[in-house]
């Protein structure tokens, strides 16, 4: 049996470099960025008017001059326009060029219009209202680092220069099985000693989140069917996740087979409470990494959220966040094993705290919907007491 | 001008109610639940034996038995054996049924295995390692509550309760439309007076992620195109997002043409900062609800957080968050306006801190790269300073 720390260094030194491919822009949020993103002009790409009103030119104002006749009107979308005369002006509407021979702009709030002459009611300063050329980003600055995740704002800076098409980072294609001849369809009503599958559901609806589409599989409990089965898959996939299999049961053959199929088990058993029977390995040949959880649906949550999303974080090149909580209610944590304890956060004037949520065991389903994430206990002799600071792993 | 919190009131006042429609379990991730869930039979349904091991009557450790003869092997899947004599044992494997006659398991870890005969290394104790029949929750015991958001946890639920299909919200029918001359193409090189659109495609992802997938339209600033593109619009969506065309200049026709189509303005411009043209209104006949935002991206992404996503919750029986966090730096929210100010967060040992994002002006792009929400003052003269406990509205 190996600790905590122990199994999660192992974990993220087997992580997988997936390479690269091309996505349209359309279908690239929530993907990792595999390029630098550079601004293909300057930002704004011109001297831009910031309200609607009229262009001058400052020189004017220095003059004294507080009343301008009307030259012409300048609209966003139109090319520039040029300021015949430095003593009148332009109407401008906001996202204009300004015209050449203008640098100010003054908002119709500020002005009267009458018989083609704008004058103004409120003294105007040089500059004011136009947002200049460059001055948010010049031409070739990088905008986006690769390895940044691409959420709505992105998109728009992506749109922004140009960007139609990208490279992220690919996903890897990922297989979830579940084993146990106790398990049916959703779909079936099940016998008394039967339950449906709900392992995989979740997985999968979990991998959806990272945009990944799994491919769930079920293998029944023999030995022979399982290795033939998971010779395949170990080929086709680069990551394999099992749910069950892997406790010290007559047919539990998850481990044994793994053996005969050349997985190199890195370990198996984890001084942990939930999820103890955690088997990782990796076929070296096809580098196909294996998380072999076991398969009480709390144990196999708590093991995909503490492991397998750090690997697959750590595999895009994104940065793993750590959060601390406050604890708000007594937990014990007794040596040798590690905790993972459901909690529900509350922001509590600014401060995060966690109620541990009351679970029945880890095979109890329901308490999963209670919780948002769970907090990770070293073993310690000492209960953990209320107002603690821990390491918290949000599910939600 | 109306203030924002009579401008968020408005917006709240108009939520629509869109119904519910039926989608398969897998399709269901990131909906909303639009029927009470229950329980389709006890869970466990049978006392579960959660270790592998033997399966005994506690009766024979009362009576100082503590070697057993094992008489069969119950695996996970097999119908419910009986133990013929209570002074022998049935192997057992985790998930399956506890034998008649039976009560208590003894784990391996516990036990010496020698021919066909099981003796307890330590003692044990009656019921240990069996979760009862029934003990997590009784059948029709209400699981997931109507208005509950689905996510992994509740698709492991929804599976074990047999709900292959299930009902959820409708989501509204959202249109996205983007006005101003001076927009082309991502995949265009925009003139030096043209910029790509970016806004629209923003706010696609951002609905996106919400599970709706809007269709986003371009209106060129032309009065009586924009009258009939819209009107047409109107009567085919629920929702619609304009960004553009509502400040005060010449083309901003947005405003006039809605009152041609009898689209009630609830209100127009709010004292806040930035967004402050931003438009609201609702056709009463069709009952589409128009949110017309100001042009420039940082004020089109906050109205969006601000004001959209509150609504769109609140339509669907979703509970509006409110987070609170601690600003770390002096910002300025002089009267009239309130401000939405882009900040980082970040937890510093269990607290929420945020620092503000440095901008340049409501176009500014790329700043919204850089934050992960925005925080909301209300206006006054002093300014807000460090420590101070703020609101705060996550856009990551």
């Amino acid at each position: 049996m190996i600790n905590f720390n122990d199994a999660y260094s192992k974990v993220l030194e087997h992580t997988l470099d997936l390479g690269a491919g091309i996505v349209a822009l359309e279908q690239s949020e929530g993907r990792i960025l595999a390029e630098d993103i550079l601004a293909d002009r300057d930002f704004p790409p011109f001297d831009r008017a910031t309200k609607d009103g009229i262009a001058i030119n400052s020189k004017a104002l220095k003059e004294g001059i507080n009343s301008f006749k009307i030259e012409a009107i300048a609209s966003a979308g139109m090319p520039q326009q040029k300021l015949s005369d430095i003593h009148n002006c332009i109407e401008i509407m906001t996202g204009a060029v300004v015209p050449k021979n203008a640098d100010t702009v003054v908002m119709y709030e500020h002005l009267e219009i009458k018989n083609g002459h704008a004058t103004l009611l409120k003294d105007a300063i040089a500059g004011q209202d136009v947002h200049p050329k460059g001055s948010d980003v010049v031409s070739g600055t990088v905008l986006l680092h690769k390895n940044t995740r691409i959420g709505p704002a992105e998109i728009g800076v992506l749109a922004s220069v140009g960007k139609s098409g990208l490279k992220v980072k690919k996903l890897p294609k990922v297989c979830v099985i579940s084993t146990g001849n106790e398990l049916v369809e959703v779909s079936e009503i099940p016998l008394p000693h039967q339950i449906r599958k709900s392992n995989v559901l979740s997985l999968c609806a979990a991998l959806q989140r990272e945009g990944i589409v799994a491919n769930p599989i079920h293998l029944k409990d023999d030995k022979s069917d399982i290795r033939k089965e998971l010779s395949h898959i170990l080929e086709t996939y680069d990551t394999v996740l099992l749910s069950g299999g892997v406790s010290k049961g007559k047919f539990d053959f998850i481990p044994e087979v793994m053996a005969d199929l050349k997985v190199g088990k890195v370990f198996h058993r984890v001084a942990q409470k939930p999820g103890k029977p955690f088997w990782f390995g990796v076929q070296p040949d096809l580098k196909t990494v294996v998380f072999s959880f076991p398969g009480n649906p709390v144990s196999t949550f708590a093991n995909y959220h503490v492991y397998f999303l750090p690997w697959l974080y750590s595999s895009l090149g994104l940065e793993i966040r750590n959060e601390q909580v406050f604890l708000n209610g007594p937990v014990i944590a007794k040596p040798p094993l590690t905790r993972f304890v459901q909690v529900k956060t509350d922001n509590r004037k600014g401060s995060l705290w966690v109620n541990p949520v009351r679970e029945n065991g880890s095979g109890d389903l329901t308490s999963l919907v209670h919780s948002d994430g769970f907090i990770c206990l070293a073993p310690r002799e000492e209960a953990y007491g209320v107002g603690e600071l821990v390491n918290y792993i949000a599910t939600k």
